[in-house]
């Protein structure tokens, strides 16, 4: 297997040479065999290991043993503690996803810290084939079958091309020390399940399933390839953004076939995984509305309107008297004149005297209704906007000026008859929005 | 699972009704419940047949209850009986290679006589999911992983959705009778084993993993689709069609990434499945050919060319004295003339006491040499050729008029110093290449 391995790190992984390696160690049979050749290879290496906690007295035992290996092996050694049920409960997701999330985290800080080069992990072919199976046995596709890279970024994976079995081999024949993991997560036991009951009769049905298998994948990633490269050229031609929003032509997406496919390509960047919800938005009635985990998409008439999820909450921000300028929410000149100029959107004059201080910027709610310019008598807002044709996150954007609960400006749009200049004016106030 | 299937048929096949079908019907479980639930649904149904031949006594009981079950369920019927290994012998491919050809061939036929529309196979999920299997355990990619299609053409396969244990269950439970295959075939053998130690374990990994499996196909299909598309849009750019040879500028196929994916997928229709072959001929020494069973691919400096092997052998052509006109294996115009014109590419001017009538056209073969005119001494056909940049195909193509073995005409190209006019000539033959 030594040979082998060096023979793969020389073809495949040239550049690891004289760089400065970390070795995620986890102390399991997989690592330490890895950690194992790279010594031989006279590769730099630095082991890094997680200690997650989620095992007690075992997990603590594994911390000290890849410590105790590195010392055996003489060569650098980090470690970390995480409290990961904790990270769990403060902030959602599986045990799992989070200890993954906390592991390639910490991973890039030491490599920026310790100026080392690359993150080796130790994921062989059984991993790749008992992924493969984990993802067929849900509804997948291309991406679910197509594996990991060996190599992505600064995290290469060297041991991909061997089996468990050779990896086994090689620990007994130098008689390497590892630690077994006791626990058996969900994902454990499928894994387990996998390992036991199918992958060996998998394997017996071609000598070299293994490697077929890995071929396979090899031409799966390419077929991802050439369809990521696909859907990045449609996106380009389709997807029109204008600020934080994305406005997509619907009959643009319908001409594309087949439209399922290319539905959950476009969208699942924005966490739009279900293709059949964007796909029915298409036909639904102008208004519909759906969410991923970060953003919404909105059908508004011929579009689809994509945005990302607001994360702040709506604010009230205040305009003293003495105030000339203001930057936030949004950026409003304000001046006391003589002159009366002619109307313009961006511009509003106001009868000073009518206005009660502090004024106030605010979004809509429902119910809010005003009195438009020239207009005899009231108007809900949403009735106005709805006039005014527009969407629900245009609608959502939309700042008021208000005096106490009364609104003065909607800015840009409109101002209200209520304190517009009259006769009696004595102090004309002339806001700016500058756009 | 009747109601299933009715439901399955009008969401998903409206158009069959009232239209003619043929049933695929060997006389096994799933093509005898796939005739029972048809005539449930009152389909108009023609049983149709195929004996092979090849279990003997078994293979008649098969025709024969195929044949009463018709009776039994008053619907038309059809057989045909082949001699299977005959045909292998033959025509070679593997026995079940050869029984498919032959039944779609058959059933293409029948459609015709019969005036029947569609042709109905009795695939269903299971058999779906063991054939993914058998692909993966071999190299494959997307084409071995995306299944079959429930509509392909005049073919429907509308037990798709449903599993080997519904088909068997509704089987009993309507006391149906079927015909057990008793042999075992490499395939059958292989499918066997899958169905016994492989798809159970993967059912139990996911309570709908077969629902699962085929909606993962589904999506592999169409992202199957994407790509084909891809491969048709790149081939119309690079592919450049001159008579029967393709011409591929190298460097615009070395542009495409990944490169492997796109030889794999502008090659494969061709018969060069082994994508590396390919890829290594891109590199290799001008004039390095490749071969397909049905293809030829020559690297000729920048280019690569692609073209039909011949399957004919090279003949030789006789032109007798008296010919005024010949059209194969080229179109030549022969006259004897008075006038010596300036010479041209296409025509020759030849002094005819030179000349053995019959006069021949052949290609050319190793040894051949001529004596260019207006060259002192002679010259190497294959120096010739390789003087005047021509590659294999050309030079393959190329026709030679030849006296006796001498070579009068490199037709298009070049005649020969001994045949030429000169002081003495009393007779001038004046050959057109009639291009």
């Amino acid at each position: 297997m030594l040979e082998k391995f060096q023979r793969h790190i020389e073809v495949n992984f040239p550049i690891v040479n004289k760089k400065n390696l970390l070795i995620a160690c986890s102390g399991g049979l997989d690592s330490v065999v890895l950690t194992h050749l790279c010594v031989q290879c006279n590769l730099n290496i630095t082991l890094a290991h997680c200690n997650f906690k989620l095992r007690g007295a075992e997990s603590d035992g594994d911390e000290i043993f890849v410590k105790q290996l590195a010392e055996e092996l003489n060569v650098e050694y980090v470690s970390v503690v995480f409290d990961t049920l904790k990270e769990v409960t403060e902030h959602g997701g599986s045990v799992q996803m989070v200890a993954r999330k906390l592991r390639y985290e910490w991973f890039e800080t030491v490599l920026d810290e310790r100026k080392l080069d690359y993150i080796l992990t130790a994921h062989h072919a059984d991993d790749a084939l008992e992924t493969f199976i984990i993802n067929l046995s849900r509804v997948t596709g291309i991406d679910g079958l197509s594996g990991i890279p060996e190599s992505n970024g600064k995290i290469l994976r060297p041991l991909l091309p061997f089996s468990r079995q050779k990896i086994l081999e090689y620990a007994k024949s130098k008689r390497l020390k590892w630690r077994e993991d006791s626990s058996n997560s969900d994902s454990k036991y499928l894994r387990n399940k996998i390992r036991m009951d199918i992958t060996p009769k998998l394997k017996e049905l071609h000598p070299t399933f293994l490697n077929n298998f890995l071929m396979t994948q090899t031409f799966l990633s390419q077929s991802k390839t050439v369809l990521e490269n696909r859907i990045k050229e449609v996106k380009e031609k389709v997807f029109k953004e204008k600020g934080d929003t994305v406005k997509v032509r619907i009959a643009d997406l319908k001409a594309l076939q087949p439209l399922e496919m290319y539905l959950y390509g476009l969208f699942k960047g924005y966490g739009f995984t279900e293709w059949d919800d964007v796909k029915s938005l298409l036909d639904a009635m102008s208004g519909k509305e759906i969410h991923s985990n970060t953003h919404r998409l909105l059908k508004d008439r011929d579009f689809l309107l994509l945005r990302p999820k607001q994360e702040k909450p709506e604010a009230i921000f205040f305009i003293d008297e003495n105030k000339e300028r203001i930057e936030a929410p949004i950026p409003l000149h304000i001046e006391t004149t003589a002159e009366f100029e002619k109307l313009d959107g961006s511009i509003v004059f106001l009868d000073k005297e009518k206005l009660n201080y502090p004024l106030t910027l605010r979004k809509w709610k429902k119910g809010d209704y005003f009195y438009p310019l020239g207009m005899q008598g009231k108007k809900k807002l949403s009735k106005f906007f709805k006039d005014e044709k527009m969407d629900v996150f245009s609608k959502e954007a939309q700042w008021l000026l208000c005096s106490g609960e009364e609104i003065v400006w909607v800015i840009g749009k409109r101002a209200d008859e209520r304190f517009k200049i009259d006769g009696n004016t004595t102090q004309i106030v002339k806001i700016t929005y500058l756009i």
